[in-house]
């Protein structure tokens, strides 16, 4: 009897277990799939044949996995060539297993197209599939991305409290957000603003490159009108030449499997503009927190909506693979605002491999440093209901 | 008629506005006081006399404020000299203000002292109480703060996810947690331990020095046998010889106006620890996160009991000054494990003022680089109950 597998690759997410949830729940209703085994540390597991039984989880511990953040198999930076993909259809011979689930970003639905090619070549049948995941919400075709929605609202969180402690506390204050190339997540603090006068004031994305001194004089002028001011940086931004200003710091030299220099897992970048904001605009109060780690695998914190959503992603490519298909799942936005629906569709690997999305030209300012309404409608029914926060300093005086 | 005042000092907690609004419910109890004012940012605002409003506040904005994070009323770093308080006096006087409520740590405390002893030899009826606050958890005669077990809430979170997300991509992972002479909020990392290898590994708090060659030998060691090591430090560790190791970065200079150097928002501890454990346990994937303003103003992720604790310390407050006392509201715990249970008393000011707790012996252990158990039966009953997590690649092979 043929058996499945399903992996978890690149970067965790607060709801990367849901859609691994939805691969077990679907496999578990068809009974011509004999093993559905999970791979340790993706790619690495599978050559390794690393793998644990998922036919066995009980509804408890399905549901504990569903909510649990960060990927419950182990995750890889590997980005296998074609030596290591062979390898792996190797062991999927070996195993029997006609059935590939690979939860992950654009360089993972890389890896199911070039596995499925091969196969193809190898007159080897075998269904691959890539289910999407990502904080930075950057695949093509899909509306958004599983994973991204649970971030926003992290950052989302985290804004409205650091807005509120701004305020209590006034200087200026710079959060970096996660976001190599797209400023989908930094945009999302936005989704923190409750008064007029809420921050953040600024938001910078990678989208739309800066100088340090429009940054200084933006900052400036923020804080001359309401003596403080709260900025969002994407880790990725970028000067007028098009190179990071996390380069520039040269505090940051280690590089990935793909070339890319580590932006996350430091604070260079946070100090480095505050120490300009210090220098420039000459305010002592300058503070900066990176966010780090934190916004893709903080504990009990999930959007319910994207959990639901990752988890029927997972549920609808064992739908497709079963009747014969591979592909990429894709979220096809059918309603928006208070109405918000969705639908899920198979889209061809190749429209997802390798490529990315950035913010469309309408969700930043004409101004950019800023995040527009569009946005919000777009982000909000993804990240679900957030906390009211109540300010007093705003209230008439006696 | 005499009137009432509440301010908030310090850095801001996520329950302080709780504190507020128990005071606001037990003024609202006691028709002989007129007005109770709120000062926007504390004594700045008493001297401005910057005052709202807040018997007018509806029972829906008193429970949304109840669960708001930061300071609403606003908060000041001033330290008040003679002349300071001489000025928050006569302002007093000017508005018939009897009853100061001023909610935060020791220094808030002695300012309330100042001002208590100044009314006194003025001849001038005063009931000054201070209603503790801090994250920090390093207030004299109470149990615990008000603020700490939302704070530690937000670390035991935080390194739940993390815990997992270093399992997921290994490697060594360093959090910088606030705590500048007291461990207890770094101490709370342990609270995320669900299995029995789960991080944080290694713990390292104000109160046990720690020189480079043992921090990076103990990381080695932890790395060795598990291939991963996750590590909560707080911002306060120094070396051997005393001096804190964030000014020995030397990136920090600033000062506040306690004369002490500034250790939030600024990512250089946690980056100069990684690079001294890159450079010399010779591991290339290290990470470091700064936790920063997250921990103290996070929306939406109050621990129950902390904040229901806070709700009645400023309840408390208003009750013993009703009867013509002045002091420090404390809690002493009654009851422990699954049956905590807490009751509040009145001490005095001088009790609380100016002085600082640090952890007991009994919560640090002997190799001076993790948390005992005794520590988990102190804290775990102030935090709630916490997010269960799931992980899959200590299952069974097949």
């Amino acid at each position: 009897m043929p058996s499945a597998i399903v992996s978890q690759s690149g970067g965790p997410t607060g709801v990367i277990n849901a859609s691994v949830v939805g691969v077990i729940e679907e496999v578990g209703k068809h009974s011509e799939i004999d093993n559905l085994y999970g791979s340790i540390h993706a790619v690495e597991g599978i050559v390794k044949e690393d793998f644990v039984d998922l036919k066995k989880l009980s509804v408890n511990v399905l549901e504990g996995l569903a909510a649990s953040p960060s990927a419950a198999l182990g995750s890889s930076r590997d980005k296998p060539d074609a030596e290591y993909c062979e390898k792996i259809l190797s062991i999927f011979k070996k195993r029997d297993i006609r059935y590939f689930f690979y939860i992950g970003g654009n360089d993972s639905a890389n890896t199911c197209y070039i596995i499925n090619n091969m196969a193809d070549e190898a007159g080897y049948e075998l269904r691959a599939f890539h289910i999407p995941k990502t904080v930075d919400n950057d695949l093509l075709v899909t509306d958004h991305c599983p994973g991204y929605g649970t971030a926003a609202k992290f950052v989302a969180c985290a804004l409205m409290g650091d807005d509120l402690d701004n305020r209590a506390l006034p200087g200026i204050k710079i959060d970096v957000i996660m976001g190599r190339h797209a400023g989908f997540l930094t945009a999302a603090s936005v989704l923190a603003k409750q008064r007029r006068d809420d921050g953040p004031h600024l938001v910078y994305v990678p989208e739309r490159p800066v100088s340090m001194d429009k940054f200084c004089s933006d900052v400036e002028g923020v804080y001359k009108k309401l003596g403080r001011c709260l900025v969002a940086v994407s880790e990725g931004i970028c000067d007028t030449d098009g190179v990071v200003w996390a380069q520039k710091t040269k505090a940051q030299e280690e590089k990935d499997a793909h070339g890319n220099i580590q932006l996350s897992g430091s604070g260079s970048l946070a100090d480095f503009l505050s120490a300009q904001a210090k220098a420039k605009v000459g305010i002592k109060r300058v503070r900066a927190d990176t966010f780090g780690y934190l916004q893709r695998s903080f504990a009990g914190l999930q959007s319910p909506v994207d959990a639901s959503e990752a988890r029927n992603c997972g549920r609808q490519a064992v739908a497709y693979a079963i009747t014969g298909k591979s592909g990429s799942v894709a979220i096809k936005r059918i309603s928006s605002g208070k109405d918000y629906a969705v639908e899920l569709f198979r889209t061809e690997l190749a429209n997802v491999a390798e490529k990315t999305k950035s913010m469309p030209d309408e969700f930043i300012n004409a101004d950019d440093n800023g995040i527009t309404e569009a946005f919000v409608e777009y982000a909000m029914p993804l990240v679900g209901p957030l906390p009211k926060t109540h300010y007093l300093g705003n209230y008439p005086r006696v």
